[in-house]
């Protein structure tokens, strides 16, 4: 399957943080950089992510904001 | 200003194509990954948005999708 | 590429409406509804997107509302 | 009430799943697709969520992202 | 309609930006604070807003941040 | 930190109620409007969030839609 989503990142999940409905996935980006994400529970069971696991973090690019220092 | 973000990504703009109302703002990390974002072009303008100005990337997590490789 | 968005649903391209920066797409569903969508010209372009491609709506679970009749 | 959101469809509430915060809750559309959304869970008690409820889901179109097959 | 989205607030449309897909909104709401939408122009023509227009602003949850001064 | 979200409200939080992933969070506005926003407790906690302090709310402009009465 090939997506919209402007961006898409390779990294590894590092971490899994279960709740009732969400789980909270930290990822290290091949680049170095952290980026965490909340997803169903549901969703986090049927990829079986778990540390370790090779992902790719995706985001539309109308979710993405900017910035700058004052 | 501090904010609930939890994805903050440093990086430099290297691109501002201008639509009516909005801008696509292309941004390349220091991790060398390059992100997309789609703003107001009124945002855009009130920022100074243009090639080479440091920036930082803001994403909410539940803003942020995970995927596997097949 | 295997997804966490909950919602995926086959239909077909029936229009592509081009912007300056975003297109609006429109898909009809397997089961007669329709749905529009807003992606990056970009994007849609990468994609190949027309009337009368086959594609799949991705939609992340926590942007689906729910309403009632009054 | 009229919204802007592009995208209603007709359905049927098929499950309730009940976190801390949010709930998720399981909708099956009038033609046949199940769609999943996450929203707080005093939102779903305002509204009296329960399996067999008819319920609109509504999604705003900069919300849908495009998928092909590869 | 009575919708998820927790946050419905009161106001009046005070401009009308037209694009080529998107329409930008601006809403003055009844305490004072403006608000500014982005939705598709066939949503604004739809709803036939214009400057002088009794509307209201919905938000979903899941998409308000919070910030704090630093 | 100056940032691309068109939608600053100041406010007062006036309540957290906290889930296992995420929290909820109630904002009354400086016009008097309350609003509600959910982010990861993680957030919530780094930015010492609690009753009575000060914070403003951030909505991007995409993630606003506008209603109007039937």
């Amino acid at each position: 399957m090939k997506i919209s989503a402007r961006n898409t990142m390779k990294g590894t999940v590092t971490n899994v943080k279960e709740g009732a409905v969400n789980n909270e996935i930290t990822i290290k980006l091949a680049g170095g950089d952290e980026i965490t994400s909340i997803i169903t529970q549901a969703s986090s069971n049927a990829l079986g992510l778990k540390a370790g696991k090779p992902v790719i973090a995706v985001i539309k690019a109308s979710n993405v904001m900017v910035a700058v220092e004052d």
